[in-house]
């Protein structure tokens, strides 16, 4: 096994991993998640996790962006991965910073390939798939704060041209806070 | 030395490197670079690269996103960095995914912070950092095709209220070519 060492490399300026053997050094960045806020009339597309964290929790279609592809590409594979739907994306509608844990998330609105019957299922990663009008997605029973986040941007957005995409809100400009705050669950959220 | 084997992990649905040893999995995943284009009234915030690749051509102060910072901190930290400059940010130009390298690039529009005399200078990344108008752009010494996208956005915006970000031009739409295609070189590209 290789030893790691934590020491700046010449040319560098902050501390990385590097292999007290060769030299390598492991840079550690951040990850780029993709996913989008599937749209189908008045509802939108939803997923109850069946992996950690956050099981039994609903989220959008949405992982990590894989070597090779464009955000586009990923964010598709995820909703065919996650909820065996074919979409189409007409642009983006967060991009938002996770500081705490290293997460860039691009969050795109899109649509069923096939608008006249949407069809969807769980994939591997979710124990169910459905759509959900607004006033009933389960909000008590969201994963992530950014899942807020993009059902926000999309409530404000609806199905107008896109504009500039969302950013974090404004009590949480850095993505550091892990849990939902209570005032942004539900209907009374002021949107 | 550990040895890496290319094998799929249990639950996932590709390839990766995993150690032989420990059955650590060393996922490699897409890289993000954040920058900006720093505008002073009609002109950019140019930096002429001290490093490789493409030492010697230039580029936007831009680099790749750290552990912990979000993607604001992380262009402004690239233009102390590279130009010395400190700036502010008002929006999101462009968001470009470059497949052939892995990599996805957040570009900023910006402005210094000291609107009334922009202050900037080389830093240990540079040879030499220069503001520019649009006709006196070194379009013939441009680093990376990104960088004319990036420009090519911010021509389009000028300084209006930003609406949705540039995507990749429709001759590139994932990020595959490596050189600039000479017909986007210098002004008779359409803009």
């Amino acid at each position: 096994m290789s030893t790691f060492v934590r020491r700046i490399p010449e040319g560098d300026n902050r501390e990385r991993n590097v292999c007290a053997d060769c030299g390598h050094i492991a840079y550690e960045n951040p990850k780029v998640v993709v996913g989008s806020v599937v749209v189908a009339g008045e509802q939108v597309l939803m997923c109850r996790r069946a992996i950690e964290p956050r099981r039994g929790f609903w989220t959008l279609p949405a992982g990590y962006l894989e070597l090779g592809e464009t955000l586009e590409e990923g964010a598709a594979r995820e909703a065919a991965e996650e909820a065996n739907a074919e979409i189409e994306l007409d642009g983006i509608l967060g991009v938002f910073s996770i500081a705490r844990i290293g997460q860039v998330q691009v969050i795109f609105r899109g649509r069923f390939k096939d608008h006249t019957a949407p069809r969807f299922g769980a994939g591997p990663e979710s124990l169910e798939v459905a759509l959900f009008s607004w006033d009933r997605i389960p909000w008590q029973e969201i994963a992530f704060p950014s899942v807020h986040w993009a059902l926000n941007a999309w409530r404000r957005q609806g199905m107008s041209t896109l504009g500039a995409p969302a950013g974090n809100p404004a009590d949480d400009r850095r993505g550091v806070h892990p849990m939902i705050p209570p005032r942004s669950l539900g209907a009374e959220d002021g949107l």
